[in-house]
């Protein structure tokens, strides 16, 4: 072999960062303030309690679960459990105990990290999870003095203290598992994604390119968007391996707190879902001039499409760029990303022009490949109009489930998305739906992502979610559920009248609700089955149908 | 296995500029203006090539070699070579017949892709090729009535006519070869290091980063560094992938004409040897405000250190940031990179800080490892100060020269670099000498790099090198040999009075030589080999020793 043959190990990327710029920080938000440590302090601690895990008979392959918010201790333990050849099992805190506890023995997770203030909801699980041997608290100010009926529990600094600083990380098969994130599951038992040391060291290294995230060891980044959450888009490994000031909001979520951390800590660069961000962006409008975001450069924007509208006031107010990105947790998860420029072409755009682009899912990362499908597997033109199934593959997709093979979700070498996409000439990708959210009108689809993203600009709109409903002639019709903002003024013929300006009259929906809020999914997506269970729950009528009924 | 096992493959990547952006243009200078294509041509061209050399009996593994300039022909050798499997084999135009006629037989190349210009050079090694099968001759305006007297010559237009535009690039192994360059061998023979499709892939995403070069698909890059010059520090690998607007200056090497292209191509960022932009400098200060570079963003510097001097100067007078970075043919050839920012707390620094660390080889790419030795193979501290024989590893390192395996230039898994050098405590690596051109002096070592930074950077003289000159007291003592600007008033006493400024008398040049021109390597590097044998067959001897005999 004419190249030296060096593994693709995360250990080979995570500890430089802090070699490099050992006296950066990792910022913890706290009740009062914030809670700092250095990156040597969290590389020190990270070898610290890769050797208490091992201690407690920790192996290689192993699954160590977190049940954590985003902290300090939960990126130590990113850093120690992938580095040690273990598998680092990220737990959504957010799923229900019926799921929780499918996935932690699914899992055979030996060891759970915990939040002292995640307590209550693990206890609920006491007596249904027998793989687990330990738990390990994690405190922060404030939540010192916990207590818990769960057996072997351990204090996190107890677990550490008087472990050697340095842990010799192992040299195993870059093909070896490194993390598991299971899927929140809109239908049937959550799955697990095994991401490998190469899928995940590829995946970083990409992140880092100019034209995708554009990380640099220079930014300062709030990261928003949970580690339980494919892997908070790779953020914590990357930051890790360049040294980027990282900062932590852990419990405390509220978009005032958030809005505060951006301008206390000169945040430059920030990862998090849509609705995120429309609460940072009704905090400042609610306080105009009083927050200085001018550190603040770029939001990457996830999990779900962020409306054009949302983009557009980022950049005309702030002149902070939005980068939307798609991915999902099967895919490591980035995938395409959609920059305010890039191509060459774009240097010459309009605001207006780039926008439109940005509204798109994105340009394909290197290394990857995308397709759209017909039901009959037959590829479609990227002619911007064509729509079908989309698949992908490359080295940081995955190609079957953990203990759960589900072939159905794979085709040919492929992974079968679920989404339901068009490819502009241009190769942006374009999410439609997902299949299952799409609404099938008299042999007819119609995106309900389209309107939501345009009722959604309407003033007076805070969030929309359009879902189909069952029809005896169409077989289904769509239906708007919104969420005012505060002391707005709108109607049912408003919305409608607003929709008119874009859709064919076909397309529009059949009835807006309006409601005080929608359900969110466990990772912050609106959950559209819990919507059109509760229509059904409530006997929902379509106005048509419910009049020949009258 | 839970992700995909996708082949890092170089076909995975290098089609996707021209399906990105296939109307970008792919720029080639001629003697009269400029010769373009787009991007979409070139990959048609390239995929038009590999079927030709299928067709031509070339299969996966044999090595295919050019005897080119940089231009759109060389960058489609690359791109159809290395995807369909073979191997690009890069001669170097400047080597000796000698050197040619044992690198082209050791690869056992069985096709030569050369420029027409160059044929009268080849034609040198006639009948002493017996692995050549095959002429393909690449012509540019005013070539075009080529004749050789080399047999089977074919003209590459003819060559690759009426071949399909579209080639299956076949699913290899990762590990399998790429491309062959061959060291220029500073002594004994020239040594082949192959590079595999992983080592490739890798390296290419890699110097994408932000942190590294920073390239951008709007990037519109002169590759000035030749492209048989460790694959031109990987710059068409990348700019495929990304899609970047590429112009060559083909023959047209002259420091005018290439300050013509940086002004009329709108240049964003350039690579090129110390001496290019030394000629560059020089063609804009004796023409002020005559070329409008307000594009161009960086300077990529490689091959040997740029002076401070240098560096400064583009950041002052043009706003460019000169990025130096470290490697050679054996690390693919990027190792280390030094921005102007590479750091959180360079943010705050003075230009004058920047520049002292930009005078620095740089900081390690993510993935690999550095360390300095001394004689017995003990880590020598990173405190800036100890300095030892530099090693490195990584994927992207060689372990081995092909079919020439030489085990002293490894240890333990590491390249044994011949540099000698220091780490400081930011990691900055700072290159003292080649370990062959280090000075030693009275059991003490002088560099000959921190001497020839210094006088350069003295008004009046254009280039300066520090060359070892036997002593039979002190062993060896330090000889400047310097060129003068045209005009410059210098005198020995003038370059000696500033040596004096900084450095120790035991380590001041013991003499000081006015010449008109300092001999360069193949690779555009000062040959001090051939600098010490000029003294030696003049009959030089030291003024102390000169005046012991007089």
């Amino acid at each position: 072999m004419t190249m030296q043959q060096t593994p693709l190990l995360m250990s080979r990327l995570m500890d430089r960062g802090a070699q490099m710029q050992p006296e950066v920080e990792v910022v913890t938000a706290t009740a009062d303030g914030t809670r700092r440590q250095t990156l040597a302090e969290t590389r020190d601690r990270a070898h610290q309690l890769a050797h208490a895990l091992a201690k407690a008979g920790i192996e290689i392959g192993d699954r160590v679960a977190t049940f954590m918010w985003n902290g300090s201790r939960h990126l130590e333990a990113y850093h120690a459990i992938a580095c040690m050849g273990a598998v680092l099992h990220t737990l959504n805190i957010r799923l229900s105990d019926v799921d929780l506890e499918y996935i932690i023995n699914h899992a055979g997770d030996r060891i759970i990290i915990v939040d002292a203030d995640m307590l209550p909801k693990l206890e609920e699980l006491a007596g249904r999870m027998p793989t687990v041997e330990r738990i390990i608290v994690a405190t922060e100010p404030g939540l010192e003095g916990w207590s818990t009926s769960l057996p072997n529990a351990v204090d996190y600094e107890d677990f550490i203290a008087e472990q050697p600083t340095v842990y010799d990380w192992p040299d195993i098969d870059e093909n070896s598992p490194l993390g598991l994130c299971y899927t929140s599951g809109t239908t049937g038992k959550p799955k697990g994604v095994m991401y490998t040391h190469r899928s995940n060291y590829l995946h970083t290294i990409s992140i880092c390119m100019t034209d995708v995230m554009g990380l640099s060891a220079s930014d300062t980044v709030l990261g928003i968007v949970p580690m339980f959450h494919a892997n908070a888009w790779g953020l914590p490994w990357a930051a890790c391996m360049l040294g980027m000031q990282q900062v932590f909001p852990h419990r405390f979520m509220d978009p005032k707190r958030l809005t505060e951390l951006l301008e206390s800590e000169q945040i430059t660069m920030s990862a998090g879902v849509p609705t995120i961000w429309q609460g940072v962006r009704s905090v400042l409008e609610a306080a105009p001039g009083k927050f200085d975001l001018s550190n603040l450069q770029r939001l990457t924007c996830g999990g779900s499409a962020p409306p054009p509208s949302l983009i557009g006031w980022f950049w005309d107010e702030l002149g902070v760029e939005m980068i939307q990105g798609w991915g999902m947790t099967e895919t490591s998860p980035l995938a395409t990303i959609s920059r305010r420029s890039g191509k060459r072409k774009h240097r010459d755009m309009s605001d207006a022009e780039r926008a439109a682009n940005q509204a798109k899912a994105g340009l394909l990362m290197p290394g990857l490949e995308l397709e759209i499908f017909d039901d009959e597997w037959k590829a479609l033109p990227h002619d911007g109009k064509a729509f079908g199934e989309l698949l992908i593959r490359g080295p940081w997709i995955c190609s079957e489930y953990y203990n759960d093979p589900q072939p159905e979700k794979f085709h040919d070498g492929w992974l079968v998305t679920g989404d339901v996409a068009k490819i502009d000439p241009e190769g942006y990708l374009i999410i439609t739906d997902r299949s299952k959210d799409l609404i099938k009108s008299g042999g007819e689809w119609i995106s309900s992502v389209d309107l939501e993203n345009h009722i959604v600009a309407l003033d007076g709109v805070a969030q929309a979610c359009v879902v189909a409903q069952p029809h005896p002639k169409w077989d289904e019709r769509p239906v708007a559920v919104v969420v005012k903002k505060a002391g707005a003024e709108l109607s049912k013929d408003k919305v409608l009248a607003h929709c008119g300006e874009k859709f064919a009259k076909w397309q529009l929906p059949d009835d807006v609700l309006f409601v005080d809020a929608i359900p969110l999914t466990a990772t912050g997506k609106m959950d559209k089955k819990v919507v059109r269970a509760k229509l059904a729950d409530d006997g929902y009528q379509l106005p048509d149908l419910a009049g020949k009924r009258a």
